[in-house]
């Protein structure tokens, strides 16, 4: 395990697809193999410990493959899992959740920042207490969306519904008066154009995605661990159908994802 | 195992309790025990043989507990799962396919029956089948609606998201023609109201709820297992947290799931 390992990437399906994207962009040269938990998706209504649970079993796939980091590309397993995995494991682990918070707490002027995600995270109150951490004067204003994942997923990201149903979650949000909104949840950056256009130019948009992607630059080039100028190998691996997740792997990936094989995980067996 | 033994009922999640609230209704002397498994819903997106292995875990489950028959009240699990149950069991195994396509080829003048449901019951094709079965000059019009269960489990199943993207949805169907309607998701009952106004009143509405409760008493009739005139007992046994299922059970229900426990069921323990 050293420079030239690959960095591991999982989340409970798809939508982590949208951390990996952010990740091949800034770091291009990196090998990643991605695990995506589709026969047991979805986390986010799962209580804490079936999540943990989850979790452990993907690091440990992971890490029987030799990465030499783990990013955990999922709100929900970030949210139960990234201490007890930060604790078990000596290479790094970044979530999903700091990373955005602290980018949010940053790009805010007025400190008033809105934080969308599942219910599951929104309840959790995981992002607000991140902002806050990072910026203890934030005022944080947060909003469950759950239908924007279906959105995302039925390719629904533009017409009168999703826009109908984004006017209809965040306009209380912009009129509490926020600067910076923060999509915490990883199937949002399909929807980003159209909120965008709803929350209007005077509310700047943060994406926990991107803001993982450099994280995992930081933490890799602080260990000495960034890869040399070779070619990157990039793999898939999932628990269920993989025709399933290829067809739906492009639009998240914004490419297609090629070498996905059909992982073993707990008492999900191929 | 005899009359007085209670009715299996399973479903990936809360959906089911449509099925089991209209057996309530059909059959208020049966005692009945449900399973959801919640920490590994939903089954539409998973594999046929990741489903039929989770229908044999919650088979087994059931029949651990001496039920005297078994409803599947899950689309996904009845279209993968049920030939294999009914061949494995000496007790009766009802799915939700058959009766619901039964009761809309007997309900329809025309012939011309749409049938709407997830993804992944639709493209299975399990009930365009079984209409062609029951009546084989009809013309069935199919029409995945995915954003349904997300509507239902929201509780937006009024107001302008919701009626425009049933619209959007049922409009095409209307327009071939049909004079019937088969609701094939166990979430759809709770958007009745709203369809029945969308597609207007030259169309029925047919639900494989009550279909599937009517069949159940059928089957328990002809094997003399019906229950004698007594109290009726009802569990309700789930895979992950149950306060989270007991919150969302009541709309579903249409009465509080009371008595819920935990299940362990193939890797998912308590």
């Amino acid at each position: 395990m050293g420079g030239d390992s690959p960095i591991g990437v999982f989340d409970s399906g798809v939508g982590g697809l949208t951390v990996l994207r952010a990740l091949h962009r800034s770091l291009p040269r990196e090998s990643t193999i991605y695990l995506g938990d589709t026969a047991r998706v979805p986390y986010g209504p799962k209580s804490p410990d079936t999540v943990l649970r989850y979790a452990r079993e993907a690091a440990a796939f992971l890490t029987g493959r030799g990465v030499k980091g783990i990013v955990i590309a999922c709100n929900t397993a970030t949210a139960h899992a990234k201490r007890a995995l930060t604790d078990a494991l000596e290479i790094p682990v970044i979530g999903v959740v700091e990373p955005g918070a602290a980018a949010a707490a940053a790009a805010s002027r007025s400190g008033a920042i809105g934080v969308i995600g599942t219910r599951g995270t929104i309840e959790s109150g995981t992002y607000e207490r991140a902002i806050l951490r990072a910026r203890p004067d934030a005022s944080v204003f947060s909003e469950p969306c759950p239908l924007f994942v279906a959105l995302a997923e039925e390719g629904w990201v533009d017409g009168d519904v999703a826009e109908l149903t984004t006017r209809r979650y965040l306009e209380p949000l912009v009129s509490r008066g926020i600067d910076t909104l923060l999509l915490g949840c990883t199937h949002y950056p399909l929807l980003a154009p159209l909120i965008e256009r709803v929350v209007g130019p005077e509310v700047e948009l943060v994406d926990s995605a991107t803001a993982t992607a450099r994280a995992t630059a930081a933490r890799l080039d602080e260990r000495g661990l960034a890869a040399a100028d070779r070619e990157a190998r990039r793999e898939y691996y999932v628990t269920d159908d993989e025709a399933r997740f290829s067809e739906i792997a492009d639009r998240f990936l914004g490419a297609p994802a090629r070498r996905v094989a059909r992982a073993s995980l707990g008492d999900v067996s191929p």
